[in-house]
Order: C-alpha cells, then sequence, then structure tokens
C-alpha cells in the first residue's frame, strides 16, 4: 500500500495522504500551507474524511496547514510532544499508535536529531521520515535542538532496524526522487551508510549550511498549526 | 494499491511505476525521456526489476524513454497496436490481460478519442488513463486521429463503467492535481459530467489550441520507442 504523494516545489516538500483499501478515512502528513485547497480536493476526489493531521516536526522551511485543515474538517492534529506545538490535541509519544479507518494503524518512533521532537511515522510497511532521513542524504542538525549525534542513532538504531523492504517517504527531495527503502538506505546512503558515528558528527559539523530564509517565521508559526496567534 | 506517482514538470507528464505488495516485478507506465535515470534508481531502490513498459499512446508532447528502458533492462514494450509503433514487442489490443509479477494483471481498455490508438490500464482498483481522461478535463482530440465523438463514448461507455471507487492516475495534470476517482469525474467532471455527445462535439470543436510544439520530433520519435531511427 503505497501513500497518495504531493509536492510543493517552493519547498521541495512531500505531503502524503493515508488510506486503507476500501476505507473512507484519511490522515495527511506535513500538508503545506499554500496547497490546502488541493489536499482537500484529493481528499474530496478520492471519497475521503480526513480525520488526522499529522506533523512530523515544527518545520523551519514552510508553514503548515494543519490549524486550517484541522477548521474545516474537524480533523485532529496530531503531534510530537517534544516539539513545542500546544494547539495539537494528540502529544504523541515514542511507542504511540494512532488508529483510524477499518484497522489502519500508524506507530509512533521518536527520532531526535533534525529537531530534538522530530518523529517518524510507520504504516502499513511504509515509514514517513520528516527531515530524519531524506533519500541518499538527511535532514541537517544545526537548530532547534538538533543534534547530529542523535540523528546517528536514530537513523541507524531506529530506521534501519525496520524491514528491509520498507519503504522510505521523507519530507524532502530537492533531486527528482520519491521513494525509497531502508535496505538501499542502510547499503548507499551517501552520509549514513557504512560511516561511524564520530565520521558523522565531524560531516554534519562542517556543513555551514546558511540559516533557513523563513525560520524566524515559520517555526512560530507552526508552533500554532500554522494559523495566526491570537493577540 | 497506489502506483508510484513520477511527474516531468517541463511537460506536466505522470510516469508510473508498478507493482504487487512483496512482489519484486515492476512494469512503468508512460515514462519520459529525460528522466529515464531518475526512474531506473527508483526501481533499484525499491529492489524491483522492470518487465514491462507500457505506453498510452504515441505521446506528441514528450519523448518516452521505452527504448532505453528496454535496452537497459532487457523489459518488453508494450504499446496500442493502433498506434504505429512496431519495435514493441506487444501489440496490444482491447481485452488484453499483461501479467507480471506473483499475481499482477494490467487490463487493457482500447479507449480511441484523444488519438485513434490510445489505451487505458486497469490494475488492481486503479485506471492509467493516459490523456483520454484527465482529472476535472480531458484531452484534445484533434490530431492523430483523435475524435471527440470517439472520447466521448470511450469515457461514457468504458472508463465511467469501472467502478465508482476506481482511482484515475492521468497522463498530465496541470493544474497541481494528481488522482481522482471514476465516481468524481462521473459527477463533475467539467467537460464530461452531464454532457450530451452534440454538446461535447461542440465543445471539442472550439478549443482552437496551438499545434503542440514538439509533434513532429515527439510523434516520430514514439513511435520508435523513444529511440534515434537507424538510416
Ligand atoms: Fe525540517
Ligand atoms: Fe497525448
Amino acid at each position: 500500500m503505497n501513500p497518495i504523494q504531493l509536492f510543493d516545489p517552493v519547498s521541495s516538500t512531500f505531503t502524503y495522504i493515508i488510506a486503507g483499501p476500501n476505507d473512507d478515512e484519511a490522515a495527511i502528513i506535513d500538508p503545506v500551507d499554500e496547497h490546502w485547497e488541493r489536499d482537500l480536493a484529493h481528499i474530496e476526489r478520492l471519497g475521503l474524511r480526513l480525520v488526522y493531521i499529522l506533523e512530523t516536526h515544527a518545520h523551519a522551511d514552510h508553514v503548515t496547514s494543519a490549524g486550517r485543515l484541522r477548521a474545516l474538517t474537524g480533523a485532529k492534529a496530531a503531534v510530537p510532544s517534544g516539539c513545542g506545538i500546544p494547539p495539537a490535541e494528540l502529544q504523541l509519544c515514542d511507542g504511540d499508535v494512532i488508529r483510524f479507518g477499518k484497522e489502519e494503524t500508524i506507530a509512533v518512533l521518536h527520532t531526535p536529531g533534525h529537531t530534538a521532537g522530530s518523529m517518524c511515522y510507520v504504516w502499513r510497511g511504509n515509514v514517513f521520515t520528516g527531515d530524519t532521513l531524506l533519500i541518499d542524504g538527511c535532514g541537517r542538525t544545526d537548530f532547534q535542538g538538533g543534534s547530529a549525534a542523535a540523528l546517528y542513532d536514530s537513523v541507524t538504531r531506529k530506521l534501519f532496524a525496520l524491514p528491509d523492504a520498507t519503504r522510505i517517504w521523507p519530507g524532502h527531495d530537492y533531486k527528482g526522487q520519491s521513494v525509497s527503502t531502508i535496505g538501499w538506505e542502510k547499503q548507499h546512503n551517501a552520509r549514513l551508510a557504512n560511516r561511524s558515528l564520530a565520521d558523522f558528527v565531524v560531516l554534519m559539523g562542517q556543513l555551514n549550511l546558511p540559516r533557513p530564509k523563513l525560520i524566524d517565521v515559520a517555526v512560530p508559526a507552526n508552533r500554532n498549526l500554522g494559523l495566526p496567534h491570537s493577540v
């Protein structure tokens, strides 16, 4: 079972809609502000009802539509408990399971590193990795409680422990790639395959990436599910 | 079961990779020349082996990578018999069934209208509609043996006869939409829902679309599976 994968070309962000076969309830993962109409149109055309809106973390590069989708559909917002997003109904912890539809389950994995609170979500042989593990790469670890050592642990101990055939659906891709597998990334990921923790920490420390342009707007907005703060 | 959906932003073309659960054989539908490496990377990362390359028609707006993928993988090319693509191994007719993997079947529907030879492919509750039926629209009918009356018949008698929950994966989209259903298009498609044949023929006759820029290059190339003609 694959998700519906949608793309925001401005921030290179993937959004996912998931639903079981012959089911009428859906969840959406990491929806992007500008695309709330596109995303609702998909849900309507597929005959689905949105029941959960999940965030993998408080994004620094785009604003979520979670608050708006929640207001329009009545779906519940489910976010990592460590990301400081108080208005969400569900504050998720490692090991939690979200149930929806006839028999769908989403298993919650706490995978700190890109941010301290980052989570990955496992559904039907798929893992939604946010910015923890990207295709042939990984998220940066230099803000919001990020830690290269924590990311190394999250990927090598938690994600690489999933079955090799598990499909990886990342939060971003900048090279036109859409999906990978645990087996492939374990063997080939340019940053994490066959690399020691010490090497990885040095590598991440040398990236010298520019500060995300939107961070001062996006993070506070995302901590309020993308809605304007009340005065 | 959803396909892997990939996009070419230059021609707004969708390419699809399909495979059964826990299977190792895959088919690809309407691959685009420029993206052969991207597409093979997906197949490799997913641990799949490409066995069929399907074309919905001889495209006028982009060149296929079918010939190249065939040479690199040994997969067979399967094309509509009425599209004039002689080098393909399989010349498909209405009602044919392609089998691959452990138990995958692709049912072939001849749906003339966009071009005289156009086909749609049905797999696991999904229909790949090429340019016959688009999301909230349809392909043009003014070249390559196109016929508005034939398209109307193909859509209303063949595609709209599929179960309402069947997911529609189109060959193009120009509005950021990715997937629809037969049920939704039957009720809402701007060109075809609740419209008479006569009205539809008038509508299509008034479109006055410019001639596709690439048609004189793309169609001859696609009739040779995208490979340069030998002298
Ligand atoms: Fe991020
Ligand atoms: Fe076409």
